[in-house]
């Protein structure tokens, strides 16, 4: 059984303040917790799980059975699935010298961010470059909807600026006057930007991009939200390299 | 200022079985009820709206100002946005007669089903059609995802394969082992099925798939999010369009 403050502190990683002092983030659910436990038992710290959690490789790693109400009370789910791994962080850095990075601009929305992980992954680009004004990477919301991708992409949060001009690549941004994705073969030599839900790309780092392209629109939407941009983006980058 | 009585049947909408009843349903925020305000007034039963709220023509519909803990209570956001308004349901018919449908077969997710909505919209896709255990197109999650989309997107509810089998149309599906999408040009003309986001496209509508088809994978990541690859697909579809 956990105690009142094993809860308490459990619960206490919903917020980054908590999360940063410890080093410690929540990650939750059957599948990821199971592909962790067999790729990167390393990284956790402990496991909490209920009786009907179905393990393979649970032996090598602390964990402690619990009931569903204590799993209800330290989950960040609606609707917890089984278990709740507590993570430890780690600090990535800019190691890769890649030829194609996305580079978030103030990307606020939590889900967005998992998404746009999880995109990375599928077409392997092994570093997105956050500003220090986007979203938390461990953020339990990134966390699920990166839908373990956060534990394969390289997360670095770095003025943009400032990474942007220390690397020799194109620098690609969609703008409704910019050129159309369809209208000549994209390859992935370059830094994608992707601005912020509400506000777009910003004014700093606009003066830095060299190469404005548009998804150009056929119906009457009047845009498209910024993870499923990111899809459509990537998809063209990386379509002709099949 | 609102009666109990009507804050009760408001927040009654946030469910199907009442919103069914009584043919209503809720969307809410500034932009949204302003685009609706100047392009389908006749849809809108009442408007509450606080004090912020900035409109343009409102003299033509029933409108009541509200505080701002009303519209906490009748709200289905977690930030409720100035303005509630309470439409009245519409039914869809297929009567498109178009080249090119998308089919839902158990989208369960509301944001996935709003996302793919205002997706159809961006690519000018007239008709989704969805099986009956689909999400509730008038679920608030799916009207606020669709971002206004819904009001210009014919969605109806239909046995899936008596609609595909009543058109001489390719069908589309996703499948691991299809054709890469990257592989041959892809015209809008035909149905591309979307599946259940665990399940994936059911057998009984497998069967009916004429063209299978894959979005290569170049990383890790085990699938990506349904209305992601909906996106993805939409713009092979369409970039020879342009």
């Amino acid at each position: 059984m956990l105690s009142k403050n094993r809860i308490k502190f459990l619960k206490s990683l919903h917020q980054k303040k908590y999360r940063d002092e410890s080093s410690l983030f929540i990650t939750e659910g059957e599948k990821i917790v199971n592909e962790l436990l067999a790729f990167n038992p390393s990284l956790i710290d402990c496991i909490y799980h209920t009786k009907e959690f179905q393990f393979e490789n649970i032996q090598h790693v602390n964990s402690e059975e619990i009931s569903n109400s204590e799993l209800s009370q330290i989950s960040c789910l609606k609707n917890p699935n089984k278990v709740v791994a507590i993570c430890k962080m780690w600090k990535n850095e800019d190691n890769s010298n890649s030829d194609f990075y996305i580079a978030l601009d103030e990307i606020q929305d939590p889900g967005n961010m998992g998404t746009i992980i999880r995109l990375a992954d599928w077409f392997n680009v092994k570093t997105i470059v956050c500003s220090a004004n986007s979203a938390d990477v461990f953020n339990p919301k990134v966390v699920q909807a990166s839908m373990g991708s956060l534990f394969r992409v390289n997360v670095i949060y770095q003025d943009l600026n400032e990474f942007i001009t220390s690397k020799k690549l194109p620098v690609y941004g969609a703008f409704l006057e910019g050129v159309s994705v369809y209208s000549k073969k994209m390859y992935p030599k370059g830094i994608l930007i992707l601005g912020n839900e509400g506000k777009g790309i910003s004014q700093e780092i606009e003066a830095l991009v060299t190469e404005k392209i548009k998804i150009p629109r056929f119906g009457q939407a009047e845009s498209l939200n910024v993870s499923i941009a990111t899809g459509i983006l990537l998809s063209e980058f990386f379509r002709n390299e099949g």
